[in-house]
């Protein structure tokens, strides 16, 4: 069967406590969808984030000396140093333009994940940056149970931001909160076509679509942040981000 | 436009010597699909090594004093250890079960890519293991000329494989072989939404395209080694593994 991934178009520019899955039910019809037991929709962070309200405007941001300290090498504003660090378990490596940090939600990634660009101010003329979803698992929990209730259908919600990766250049798609979908997929015990047990025993299936449905989201983010999936190969079970998570025992390369 | 990604059905178990694109070529007016401009196809490295004539009979192979010196900690042959080491620039890590090191292509990975499953023996009983191929890039090239060849249409062939993360657990496919497709996207330059520069500046697009392939091939893998795509939402170039590979000096994680 064939993955199909659809941008979902005419999506409003969305300010905090605007009704997203009650946007989307809307526009999935005026798209064409029609939503089937077994879809899944990707969500881009920062349309939830901003709906959620995470908002956070520099001027109200006093950089701690941990910040100060970090700015010469950065080169970045100490204020967004700093909310950088209030967001973050730890630092694992500074430089110029970039910290990157273990998240408060457990995951690797840069500046933690907060996103100056595609920002307005949402009522006056300050300079705001926008937070990651406090809790995207249960973002997507709550958008997944609104959408049912509209639809009664099986559906799968996906959460994702780009993140860089270590040793590779440029940003893919990743999952940051998880419901209703496999985030990881295990393989152990399946045999190969020749009876061998495989050796690569699991599957970030999340990840994996995170990353197509960025590909379709495409340059502007904002412009498509959401992607309706049809015909992912996978049976939808309950799941979150923490499936995805390399425990720190296994981690070999802090 | 809808982003399609359509397993090819049908095809044969490889070996050495076969004809990978005449027959993907009949297999694809098998499974109704007429290859358009702009198209791609995603080939797992595996059959790509198969045709190759990558395998190696372990019997073959004499170990050397390193190899055996890693063997009680990474607890793996170390006939298969020789391999990795031999295929590989240097060794970033090792522990139970995996060597992660800098193949010889220049990516990081695990193992050298070297695979142990759905490796058959061509031509007598030895135990073999499959090589990546010798140049994903030029394979694909190959691959991509015989199509064009055949069908006269401007399409991309990507060549896969499987890879773990630093920090998450789990497999995602990603680009060993490029070949008329961009590997990476440089937005720099490109405003949002509200005319601020982009901070993301690099998308890796043809690992996201990797990794929704990947998916689709699922879990046997070889299985649906081959995908069909229509609708990659950027514009087709020539281009190669090379833009995907961070430069050293630009690692923090070594």
């Amino acid at each position: 069967m064939a993955l199909t991934l659809t941008p979902v178009q005419g999506l409003p520019i969305f300010k905090q406590g605007d009704n997203l899955s009650a946007t989307i039910f809307i526009l999935l019809a005026e798209n064409g969808i029609i939503l089937q037991d077994g879809d899944i929709l990707v969500i881009a962070q920062k349309i939830v984030s901003k709906v959620e309200g995470r908002f956070v405007n520099l001027e109200s941001v006093r950089p701690s000396s941990l910040a100060l300290a970090y700015q010469p090498i950065v080169q970045k504003d100490p204020r967004l140093i700093e909310l950088i660090l209030r967001e973050s378990n730890s630092v694992l490596r500074i430089r110029q333009g970039v910290i990157i940090v273990e998240h408060k939600m457990g995951f690797i990634c840069a500046n933690a994940g907060i996103d100056h660009s595609n920002v307005t101010n949402p009522s006056d003329e300050g300079e705001y940056v926008l937070l990651l979803p406090e809790n995207p698992d249960v973002s997507a929990q709550h958008i997944r149970k609104e959408l049912h209730e509209n639809c009664a259908k099986s559906i799968g919600i996906l959460i994702i931001d780009s993140h860089g990766r270590t040793w590779r250049n440029g940003t893919v798609g990743v999952a940051i909160g998880v419901s209703g979908l496999p985030a990881l997929t295990d393989l152990r015990g399946t045999k190969d076509l020749f009876g061998r047990v495989l050796q690569i025993t699991q599957v970030a299936t999340a990840d994996e679509l995170a990353a197509a449905a960025s590909l379709v989201m495409g340059q502007a983010g904002e412009g498509t942040p959401v992607i309706h999936v049809r015909g992912f190969p996978y049976p939808l079970r309950e799941s979150g981000l923490s499936e995805l998570l390399r425990p720190k025992t296994q981690d070999l390369f802090r």
